[in-house]
């Protein structure tokens, strides 16, 4: 077995990076070394030597010793420019920018085939579950049925918190943010952007699909107020923001959407910061994934796992793509929901297919009703913050 | 990327065989095509064409046109030859006879390295759980601590009838029987052998430690009885079989016993024939995976993804091996054990280490106290059907 001496440049040096950092130092048997971080604020006090760090990303890029860029800033424009100049250059990469990754899997597809160099980005979706890796090394000959699950570590933490603790909203989301769960402008997370990020690209690598973000419609958990939380609460239930690619009809159905769960689930018992992912395939029926979904030194390893397999000769095939089966997006399927609003007029009601539950009091209306996925994306009504909805299963 | 076409040589047209048929011919995307199959009884009826059939195994070893051979018959010696014949005949093999590869890894392992040719045997542990190629491609360069969890099938749904339906011990095992998960000869599952193997095939994989399988203590739960359950009972708790792995003080120990479970645990979900492995590592902590552990299709479709691997030059690399840290195997440590048994003097009690309960009644005694793994293991009183064991964690 022959392995590589590895030399790193990597970009940024926030929570993942000292994830990495940490975890790389206490690794034995794997050959890589940091050569050079290039990051934005040369002031900033750092942890550790000088002599690691510059500001000029060229430093890394045009150093022909450096053999793997790993790209771990916050800025998606600079993340890709650094992506797509590296591959270029015939620099393997590994990353973990979610959003960069999931808005440009065309573009960085291609530039992975036109210059034979390897992306690998396993660290951007769920952390330490090694899903990327199994659902392109082992489901790729298995009729697979869908990919969902919990895939983002502080909405899943807030909820917890709300379901087992009983703490506020407001409360449970500034607990995450201490805890390094949440980003300080938690947007992407509790509107389920980040989960949708990671959905797209679990989309491709398991059927071969490629979505652009904005073609698939997620709603988060900003929404949530107590008489959801006891809504569910009444009905013995919890519940979940919920990433989900589900083969139907020929097509896939892809949304990010927060789901009242009841009864025996085996996401119920996925907690705080913890992702899990459900594989369902046609032979071996439900699979099953749970790990660590947030925190730096989860996503570290999980880059470093990358950089290792690199020393390997590692590199995602896409054999779904290969494949030639690959199956288009649609919105056009039905939905069970619970949407709760605050007065008669603020929803249109006529969007929906059929109702089969109506409740009104002075402060709170809802409906029970089957509804059509693209009616739900393209709903003015929805934006208003008076406004949720739960999917029903 | 480029396929090769391959031809499959296979031995054994049981359950498993007939459901590595059934997948590959519901499979698109995979080059690999059926050339013979070598049966012991010609005269049995088969449900394919009977030109598929051979009883000479030259037919498959001595063909050069076949790349791959897939080994799926119940005798372990044979099974062994045929697979050793194989490799030196330079035929890649997939095999998911557990026994016999935890009998004889060390000179499976010597074979593929002198040989050059792979050997993949997803299939022998958890079916459907890809846990061998994760420990692989994943785990090696994180400092792993354990790799535990539920991986027979046939006993885990004994045991789900038993805590989830009330059905005594013989009822719930009948079942397991005609429902496929569980052998006519119940021995290797019930007293924890099957296991046993498939932890022996992980320690390797997980830690680069080689054992034989007689030095691993396993302990099954063909000596519960109802008071055993009533006592899992009474504390609201549930009895799982164990196989586990755990770095402790610079070595591993590792042995199968059955677990008293209470309070919110992974592994009590896991219910029926689901398999559930727990992999716990410093960095990213624990990761759980769970998936169908047996029936002929969870474990034909782990064969199938060996042969799609092949199909990409995959073979393991053994990497903890090749990192030469490998822990030694010991069994001297202490374990917090409940031991029940019929009456004075038919267990000696001066093997425990300390002793913190004591109950006596006229049916039933039992102990709780710290034994000494070692000590457990060589314990001819254990024997005794009437004696029973569970360890308390």
């Amino acid at each position: 077995m022959e392995k590589k001496l590895i030399n790193l440049g990597i970009f940024g040096f926030g929570c993942v990076g000292q994830g990495l950092y940490e975890v790389l130092n206490k690794t034995r048997g794997i050959n890589a070394r940091i050569k050079k971080i290039c990051i934005k604020d040369p002031d900033k006090p750092r942890p550790i030597d000088q002599s690691y760090f510059t500001t000029d990303k060229e430093d890394i890029l045009s150093d022909p010793s450096i053999d793997v860029v790993v790209e771990l800033i916050n800025d998606t424009a600079a993340a890709f420019d650094i992506v797509a100049t590296a591959l270029r250059n015939g620099k393997a990469v590994v990353s973990a920018s979610k959003r960069m990754i999931a808005e440009n899997l065309g573009t960085l597809y291609t530039l992975q085939q036109q210059y034979h160099v390897p992306f690998l980005y396993e660290g951007a979706c769920c952390a330490s579950i090694p899903i990327i890796r199994n659902l392109e090394e082992y489901y790729d000959n298995d009729l697979l049925n869908a990919v969902e699950g919990i895939c983002n570590g502080s909405t899943n933490y807030i909820l917890t918190k709300i379901f087992e603790e009983q703490l506020d909203f407001d409360t449970a989301l500034r607990q995450a943010q201490e805890k390094g769960f949440a980003e300080t402008d938690p947007t992407l997370d509790i509107e389920g952007f980040d989960p949708k990020f990671k959905i797209c690209i679990l989309l491709l690598h398991a059927f071969g699909t490629f979505v652009q973000p904005d073609e698939v419609f997620n709603f988060g958990i900003s929404h949530l107020n107590d008489f959801d939380i006891n809504y569910a609460r009444q009905r013995s239930g919890t519940i979940k923001l919920i990433a989900k690619c589900r083969r139907q009809n020929g097509h896939v159905v892809t949304y990010v959407l927060p789901h009242l769960i009841t009864g025996h689930h085996l996401l119920s018992d996925v907690s705080n910061e913890y992702n899990g992912i459900l594989v369902e395939s046609s032979f071996s029926e439900n699979q099953f994934f749970v790990g660590k979904g947030a925190g730096g030194t989860a996503t570290g390893s999980a880059v470093l796992s990358d950089i290792s397999a690199l020393t390997y000769n590692y590199h995602y095939e896409y054999k779904k793509i290969a494949q030639r089966n690959s199956l288009a997006l649609t919105n056009d399927i039905q939905l069970k929901i619970y949407l709760r609003y605050k007065k008669t007029g603020q929803v249109d009601l006529a969007d929906f297919y059929t109702i089969s539950e109506k409740y009104e009091s002075p402060d709170n209306h809802y409906v029970v009703g089957m509804i059509n996925l693209e009616k739900l994306k393209n709903a003015a009504w929805l934006q208003n913050k008076g406004v949720n909805l739960l999917v029903l299963e």
